[in-house]
């Protein structure tokens, strides 16, 4: 079997949600598993220099309409969180020590943190609020929320992030196949016909 | 008939040009007429507050390996200048000076200043070698040169970039179909679905 598609996403980037509907049966179609890296797209940032989409004058409009209507043509559930960008880092933290113990049942948390912060517009920035997605998936919500405290995996994203960055990673989604770099939901199309020939 | 889609492109943009390859034909097979704009990044820049993708760590090596891998996919001749980016101030102005006597002729003139620069390398920044790409096409070099001096004719391109950035246009490409906008070669395909649907 072929090396695994990667698939690295901020839990606060639209785009990484949309891709998220997307990506794992794009990857499947290709005879691919796909593994799933949340990062931490502000620490990128201090290595690319560049702000939030939605602080950019005129990027931020466009993309404030450009999710709204990718989300209607993708018929994926959107509303737009009041309190944006969204603290992601409890969420990437209770997915990474989800995903020591269970991937899949890491990947049903992160599908479920993505729903509730996009689908829903809800605001998970807060240790309780991630608990409480991980215990809907009937993980113990007082064992997420000790996990969250432990110097390990609050060091986890971090280390993450340090390493996407050495893989070029600058942006969210961003994918990685077979070394091969290509960053934006706008790519997906892209993924897909890599995937299908081999590169070209 | 419908309104044109505008194409707003910098001809410094190496997916301004790729895109080039492929608007008119899209909004042609659309019922569509298709309006080539082109307007300076730089001064664009100023207001979104972004740099060059080249000199943007991270983002600058994949767009070197992206631009590569497009012109590939999509066919089209490419050579990277030595001198990127490129000043395309004379260029700007000579379109629209032609533009304004003859649009065919100005389009066919976009057309072999993007392939001078992205399909053979050429340095265009010079006035002496934008004429040489108008005199190709049989307009008079001299003629073309002595537009290039007249205040009317250096002040067009600043003006049409101020136009353009009251609509939105933030980067190259830029396509606005009745009113909607759309950033980027990768993002052809959904100025096809878009033209092909009538929105969503």
């Amino acid at each position: 079997m072929s090396d695994p598609v990667e698939f690295y996403f901020e839990f606060s980037s639209p785009y990484g949600y949309l891709a998220s509907h997307k990506i794992d049966q794009i990857a499947a179609d290709n005879g691919r598993i796909c593994i799933w890296k949340p990062f931490l797209l502000g620490e990128v940032y201090k290595t690319t220099g560049m702000a939030p989409l939605v602080h950019q004058p005129l990027r931020g409009e466009y993309a404030l309409n450009d999710w709204l209507r990718m989300a209607r043509y993708m018929d994926v559930a959107w509303k737009m969180p009041k309190t944006f960008p969204v603290n992601t880092i409890a969420a990437a933290r209770a997915f990474y020590w989800l995903n020591d113990r269970d991937p899949t049942q890491a990947r049903l948390f992160a599908r479920s943190v993505y729903h509730g912060i996009f689908g829903e517009g809800q605001d998970l920035s807060k240790p309780e609020a991630v608990a409480d997605i991980a215990a809907s998936l009937f993980v113990d919500k007082e064992e997420v929320l000790a996990a969250l405290q432990e110097q390990e995996v609050k060091d986890k994203p971090r280390e993450e992030t340090d390493k996407a960055i050495e893989k070029g990673v600058f942006g969210s989604p961003y994918f990685i196949i077979d070394r091969e770099g290509f960053w934006g939901s706008d790519r997906l199309w892209m993924v897909k016909k890599w995937l299908q020939s081999g590169g070209w």
